[in-house]
């Protein structure tokens, strides 16, 4: 098992485990916390769409978040929360992707410094964010050995402390905002889904759900490509996604976090695996129904809801839309 | 002349030009009266657009807005605003654009019946949409005089009332309530810009800046190659386009109207020209930046702003982001 060296949050671990429920107090404190640094996205509806599902469908723009992804929701709350000698010693995470520009977002808003690894296979768009954004790139190679390795250097030469993308409790509970603020305008939904990577998003949606409307129902979304979390809820184990296989959904091509699965194992609902045909069909629709930039990922659950209509006949159905952050010249419908 | 037998809004045109000032209070009528069948669109910002052109700007979605354009708006206040009498008889126009799907959906909505003429060669995607709203479509070549028999024969076989695209009192009124909800959220507008096609957006905007906000000054956008309104307002005299020459921004291949020249002369400040070049990527920027798929004809504006950047330098100016449809297989960057 590969360690990471930085072993701040430990304590606030070991008793979120033993504790991982929030109140609506919590959540709402949390949202005071980070709310002048995000946006509040709007949720926009289709009339074409529900009528093809013969649902009420409910989409919460992330895309049209800050960086162009839910992620600074997570980054912000994790830097605000740190302690003022952590303040000093700067930030760093490893991310090919929307984590790395939300953290370079936060650190550069709250002025510190931040020391973004990323791969030198990241896609360009995210490359450059993170670079306008004044955070030092250092790059590794696409492997994870090789990315914790260069992570540890990092932590070592520099003392910045390691943000994670998803498996803590600090950016878990930032991404709970998202689901909050969508359960303020829209009390009465039915049901939420969202794709499922690390799990930092469903787990905070979980957390959020089951503190304000228990009833809500909370579906988590997966590439059958990258299907640990649909393995890991039904073995009850923590999986590991196969080697060899790839998903043009790049926001979940990770593994399932500790802290997440638990999360996840207490309250969602179930777990739909769609195809890497219905993602590229479902990202179409989207995009010319609604209007907006969404990257594949954000096609999962709506690919999912596509799949499973009869399911959500007559209900309100939110879906989240995690970010919009694609290379256009690689786009060719 | 190409002459329309359909002359139902003849007096209120002469009485119109007579007077075309509108009052805050009128404004706030016919926003009431449309507001139930349109949606509040939302207003966005990108601090990297802001710092890249060292002002602050508000994009107003129109993309987002019902049949992805702000068309609707003058659309639902013509049909709502028909006699009876009128209102058993249908309605009808030619376009090959936006004002197609505006009207499909109006009349659908209102209960009565819609037939568009429509040129053979219009954008897939929109004459799915008006099929989709369940309209007759009525093809013809895309000459404008075979546009006009066409309709001329569609008014005479059915009765219906010509709903003109643009150059029609209750259509730029309609078009007028845009810029209202704009100034109601922000109404520290330096100024706001628009493209120019017919002009029905601009001189509807024209009329609710000089009701409510006469300080805010109003620039108009075209295409070089569509540059019509540039030297209709320079010369003092209606001109028409070139023929020839064509523009990517499709919404935009249309000569101005008398009504909406008149009020161009007496309140816009000036139109800025754009090349092809600058037209796609602007667009790539604004899909890029803004995460939202906008028609060529939306990045006008924005790339005149980005040619006269030191005119805005440190000013509040929102661009009005026209229309979202676009054929996504036709679109590689």
């Amino acid at each position: 098992m590969i360690i990471f060296k930085s072993c701040l949050h430990l304590s606030k671990q070991l008793f979120f485990l033993n504790d991982m429920k929030l109140t609506e107090e919590d959540i709402q404190a949390i949202h005071n916390r980070i709310q002048p640094y995000i946006k509040k996205t709007p949720v926009i509806t289709n009339n074409w769409i529900n009528e093809h599902l013969e649902c009420e469908m409910f989409f919460k723009c992330e895309n049209l978040q800050k960086v162009g992804a839910f992620k600074v929701r997570g980054a912000f709350n994790a830097v605000l929360n740190l302690s003022t000698t952590d303040y000093k010693k700067g930030v760093t995470t490893h991310s090919s992707g929307n984590h790395a520009q939300a953290l370079a977002l936060a650190a550069q808003t709250l002025g510190i410094k931040a020391t973004i690894v990323m791969p030198e296979n990241s896609p360009l768009i995210k490359i450059r964010g993170v670079e306008e954004l004044g955070a030092t790139i250092v790059k590794c190679r696409s492997t994870f050995e090789d990315r914790v390795l260069t992570l540890n250097r990092v932590i070592e030469e520099t003392g910045a402390v390691f943000i994670p993308p998803f498996d803590h409790v600090d950016v878990i509970q930032g991404q709970a905002t998202c689901a909050y603020e969508m359960l303020q305008d829209h009390s009465d939904l039915n049901a939420i889904l969202a794709p499922i990577g690390g799990g930092g998003l469903i787990s905070g949606t979980c957390l959020t759900v089951n503190a304000i409307s228990p009833k809500v129902k909370v579906y988590g979304s997966e590439p059958e490509n990258m299907d640990d979390a649909y393995r890991s809820l039904k073995t009850g184990h923590l999986q590991t996604n196969p080697s060899g296989k790839t998903t043009i959904a790049d926001g979940l091509r990770t593994d399932l976090g500790e802290l997440t699965f638990k999360i996840m194992q207490e309250h969602l609902t179930d777990i739909f695996l769609v195809s890497e045909e219905e993602i590229q069909s479902s990202m179409k629709m989207l995009w010319e129904r609604l209007k907006i930039i969404i990257e594949p990922s954000s096609a999962v659950p709506f690919a999912a809801m596509l799949k499973n209509k009869s399911m959500f006949k007559g209900q309100k159905v939110g879906i989240i839309i995690t970010g919009g952050n694609v290379d256009l010249e690689n786009i060719h419908f």
